[in-house]
Formats: C-alpha cells, sequence, structure tokens
C-alpha cells in the first residue's frame, strides 16, 4: 500500500498543509466549512495511514463528482431512531461525510445502550472503512462496518459479475496498543489490480484472480475485466459476501431497483452501509474487556513469532511517521491537485 | 457431508423414533424432560440437514460428558439483561440446551426492539451453529451466530497454535424459500480432515491445508497433527478469527484465563459465543427487506448459472427428504448407539 514512498519523484508534504488545502477544494466545491474539513480529515488520515489508494489520491474524482452533480456538496445526512436502531439517509452526499456522521450519532448512542447499530443509505462510497471505525475505538469502543458495492466477483461457471466483494471491517480498543483495524473484501484481490494491469498491457494476471466472460478461469487481464473476480475461499468468500448484502442491503431501506449500484465506479449516490458499534464498558466493563483481549492477543503474538503484528499496528507506525515527516505524494499526483487547484482558484503550490 | 448415506450397511431410522430415542439417552444421564427434548431436537435436526459428522453422531462423547461430569445434566442457564444486551451463563450445560435457550430469549427481545444481542459463557460447544440460526429465520429474523475455539490455527512461519478457527454463521429468512443459512470456520479445512488422514494412515494431505511444528507447510498428516492448520486466505482468515475472538470472547464475561479453552476437544465447560439477532420488521418492514433480498437473491442465482443454489438450499432439500425416508446411520454408528443404550438402560433396537 506504500509503494507511492518509493516514486524518486514524489515530494513529502506536511499533512496540516495537505489537510488545508483539501478542505479550500471541497469548500471551493459547495461544502460547509464544517463537511469540507470533515472530508478532508478522512481522505488525510487515509493516507497518513498508508491506504494511499483510497486517501488524498481520490480528491480529483470527488471533486469532479461534486462539480458535476453526482454528489450534492449542500447534502445534510439526516439520522432516524426507530425501534433501538438508528437509519442515516446520506441524501446524496460525500461519503466520507456521511459516515463520520453517522459513526458519530452511533458512538453517542452507545454511551447509553451497550449495541447500537445505523444502517446508512444514499450515500458516496467510504473508502477506506477503518477510519470511521477509528472515531469508535479510539473513544473505547468495538465498531464493525460494512459496505455493499456493485457486482464484480463470481464462481467459476458464472456468466455473470453475480456479487459485490463487499468490504466488511472492525475495529477494537487496545490497552496498551493502537487499536486493532482490519479491513478485507471478499474478493482475492481488489478488481483495481486487473484493472491496472490492463493500463499497464501485462500479458498476464496470476492464476486464481478472476473468470473470463465465459465463466472460465483467466489470466488475461482483458478477459479478466470483462469477467469477473473471484471470491476468496471460494463458496465462503460468496457466503460473506451474502452477509454483507444482508445487512448493508436488505436492512438499509435502499430502493430494491437500485441495488446494482449502477453510479458511476467507485462513487455515485448508491452506497449502503450497516454500522454496528458496542461498548465494553456497558457488557462486563472494559477492564474485563482489556484482561480478556490481552490473553487472547498476547498468545497469538507469541505464538506467531517475533515479527508477528496485530492488524492495524503497521498502519499506526506509518502515520506516526507520516505525521513528523509528511505525506508522499508522487509528481503525477500532485500535477493531478495542481490541476484541481486550478479548476477551483486555489493553487497548489507543492 | 452426506458420505454416511452411501455406506452399504447404513440403515434408515425414522426422525421420529431416533428424536424420541436420544431424548431418551439424555434424559437417563439426568436431564430434565424438556432439556433433553430439546438436546436431541438440535441433534435430530442437524441429522435431517445432512451434517452428519455433529449430529447424532455426537451422541456418545455427550452422553460420557454427562456421566462424568464434564457436561452437567441439572444445569439451568442463566440469563440476565443488563444496558441493552442479554448474557447467558450456560453454568456448564450442554451446549444445544445452552444456545437454544440463548437464542429464544434473544428472538423474544427482538420483537420490541430492532436489534437483541447475546453473549455466551460457560458452555459446552454448540456444534452445528445453523440450527440455532433457523429457530430465528423460521420466525422471520436475521441471526448472526459465532463460537470461540481453542487455538489450532496459525500462519506459516508460526511455532504455535496461535488462535481458533472460530466458525462464524448467519441467516436470513427468504420470502419464497428456505431460510438462508452459512456457516463457515476460517481455516481452509476442519482439523478433523487431519485427524481422520492420520487414523487412516495416509501417506499425505493436499498442499495448503497445514503447517508443522517447526511453521513451515507440510502434507506429512503427523506433522499437521502436531502442528498448526491454515487459515482461509492468509491474514483475511486471521482477521476474521480475531472478530470472532473479540465478538465471542472478549465480550462474553469468560474468565481471561479460560481463553484457551483447555477442556476435551470439541466440548466441557469453555464454549463462549455471541449472538446478534435483528427484526426485519423493525428496520423498514419485511416487505422492504424481501423485495431487496429478491433483487440481489436473484441477479446471484441468475449470474451463477442453471445449477446455482444459495446456501441453506442443499440442507433443506435434505431434511425433507430425511424426514420422509428416515435418517441413514452407518452400521459403526448404530453399534456405538446400541452400546450407549446398554450403559443406559434403554434398548437401541435398529
Amino acid at each position: 500500500m506504500n509503494e507511492q514512498t518509493t516514486d524518486s519523484q514524489s515530494k513529502r508534504i506536511p499533512a496540516e498543509e495537505l489537510m488545508q488545502w483539501s478542505s479550500d477544494a471541497f469548500a471551493a466545491c459547495g461544502m460547509s466549512r464544517q463537511d469540507a474539513d470533515t472530508g478532508a480529515r478522512v481522505l488525510l488520515r487515509t493516507s497518513l495511514r498508508g491506504i494511499d489508494t483510497h486517501g488524498v489520491s481520490r480528491l480529483p474524482v470527488y471533486v469532479e463528482k461534486l462539480c458535476n452533480g453526482e454528489v450534492d456538496p449542500h447534502a445534510q445526512p439526516l439520522i432516524e431512531s426507530r425501534h433501538g436502531a438508528l437509519h442515516c439517509d446520506g441524501r446524496n452526499g460525500l461519503g466520507q461525510v456521511v459516515a463520520s456522521r453517522a459513526m458519530a450519532e452511533t458512538i453517542a448512542t452507545a454511551r447509553a445502550t451497550a449495541l447500537a447499530a445505523c444502517t446508512i443509505r444514499n450515500s458516496g462510497h467510504l473508502a477506506a472503512l477503518g477510519m470511521f471505525l477509528l472515531q469508535a475505538s479510539e473513544q473505547g469502543m468495538f465498531a464493525l462496518l460494512c459496505q455493499k458495492t456493485p457486482p464484480l466477483m463470481a464462481l467459476p461457471g458464472s456468466t455473470a459479475r453475480a456479487i459485490g466483494n463487499n468490504p466488511i471491517a472492525f475495529s477494537m480498543p487496545v490497552n496498551d496498543g493502537p487499536p486493532m483495524v482490519f479491513d478485507m473484501a471478499s474478493s482475492v484481490v481488489a478488481r483495481g489490480n486487473v484493472l491496472q494491469a490492463v493500463r499497464d498491457k501485462l500479458p498476464s494476471i496470476p492464476e486464481g484472480w478472476a473468470i473470463g466472460p465465459d465463466g472460465m478461469p483467466t489470466t488475461d487481464p482483458t478477459q479478466a475485466l470483462a469477467g469477473a473476480m473471484l471470491p476468496v475461499a471460494g463458496y465462503k468468500g460468496i457466503g460473506l459476501a451474502m452477509l454483507v448484502e444482508c445487512l448493508a442491503g436488505s436492512f438499509s431501506g435502499t430502493e430494491p431497483a437500485r441495488n446494482l449500484n449502477t453510479g458511476t465506479a467507485g462513487s455515485a449516490s448508491d452506497a449502503s452501509a450497516f454500522l454496528l458499534v458496542i461498548n465494553p464498558e456497558l457488557m462486563f466493563g472494559r477492564a474485563a474487556f482489556d484482561a480478556y483481549s490481552s490473553a487472547w492477543l498476547q498468545h497469538y503474538l507469541q505464538a506467531s513469532g517475533p515479527f508477528a503484528r496485530y492488524p492495524g499496528q503497521r498502519q499506526a507506525a506509518c502515520e506516526a511517521e507520516r505525521l513528523r515527516e509528511g505525506i508522499p505524494l508522487p509528481a503525477a499526483l500532485r500535477e493531478e491537485l495542481r490541476q484541481v487547484g486550478e479548476r477551483l482558484g486555489i493553487g497548489f503550490h507543492w
């Protein structure tokens, strides 16, 4: 995920400056300063934690969508509480803002009740789910978040993309370390890898990534792009994707006709999600939670050898380093951001 | 899972008779008739649905544990509600009884609030998780259940079993069909496959199943048995296992020292679990749930070819067939049950 740091043309930009500039970009698209800050903060933190594919590199796409009306810069998410569940209508707003708001409200609810859940509909896509989870775990809570994607995955023998690769993520507080944050999609690899192989005119992709439109396994990037991605562990990956279809789709209140998310790849207004927050304090208490978690986590780390880490540790280390040294942006991305700045009348001076 | 039906020595026994006999066996161990019926019903339904490894074939082991005190036949699970969550202390009772009780209480709670959750601790192991989920989905609800197992899985390079393969299962009602029921463990295959290979003195197991005690991948069954099972999809399987450690372990109120489940394999009193029930009626209504579910499920089935089924359909077909034709029991199992019957003073006449 950190390959951009190895680009010889990459340049480190102080996080605070890049955050301010990103917020200015969102504000120039018509977003309120508060929402612009929220959106920029999520993107920046994603970049700080080394998830360069989902961080500030996405800003040009979001700006385009905010300008062409696919995403509404003025949208104010509407969150309702009904029968003990929260439901957030994103009203076609930027996913980073919608999910931050939904998460804040769900955390607040979980201060009074052990479990709180929130469905999210009509939202821009949420990108890196872990960023929202951190909001919860840095306040001592467990959180789980899953998101429905357009169909792009299928078992061998299928003649069309059958189901999304539907990411699922969770985080939990760790007593003497950064939160555990785990995020997976149920395809073997992201479809972006096939797209990249086609763009780079690579002769082949590894076996096991994809099937062609005929349903047969393929290593040909073009066939794979026309076909579907393979799930992890065969039917197990399909089952996990179905779990997310149910939680993030069937419960979300989205109109059935919109279940295929036909919007522009990587966003539009069709994203839906499901969020669960559990407050250890209101279960058996935080101390009991920490004592038990420490027992299994220490066992795991000891059994797994001297270099073992738990999910989230590497990202936390990257964040500390990039906060100190700045966020490395490759030349091509800086050029893209420069063009965005020109369009919006806010110079990009790095 | 149906391999026992191909045993030439197998004999079909009417489900109702086998259920009655199994209940008599539990009652002879000291369980109340009501609990004996509950335990027998779960075992029988597991066999009816073709999961022969976890059904009536387990009865001899349970009887042994009930007789030697590892499982308490008189245990009455204690379920408390606190801050909007339920907590079930199984008090060392038979897992099938404890989980049935916890499920019933959680379903009842979810009639008044959209989401209900229950932790389970100090329980015998739950065996086939789907049986409890069906209780919920046959009453129109979504349910998720996960269970912590003793450590038996590790990534290559590990020198000890690092974490359980922690099964996770869910089910949802399907408008015009049997409930969807999906159940997976996060190891590539169950450890039982390695045990069986050692018993059968097979020269090798497939690559990718296990590592030896040195942390290196192995195809030697004895090395694999001394080593650890491999997770599905590498770190993704480990992450899913950690999710279950947190939900079914850290939240369960189990004493930290008992996190390694050192009881006899397949049971004892150290099992813990986490259960979530969601009532579609109290989200956006059952009709909205069904309409959306039908949209993605039909898309999945159409894309996946003429023989595509969703998880749970095959089990439901097996159940209908076995209810009609009886449950096939191989000769060796009938002999085992005959011995159990002799020990308990209840004849086994099939």
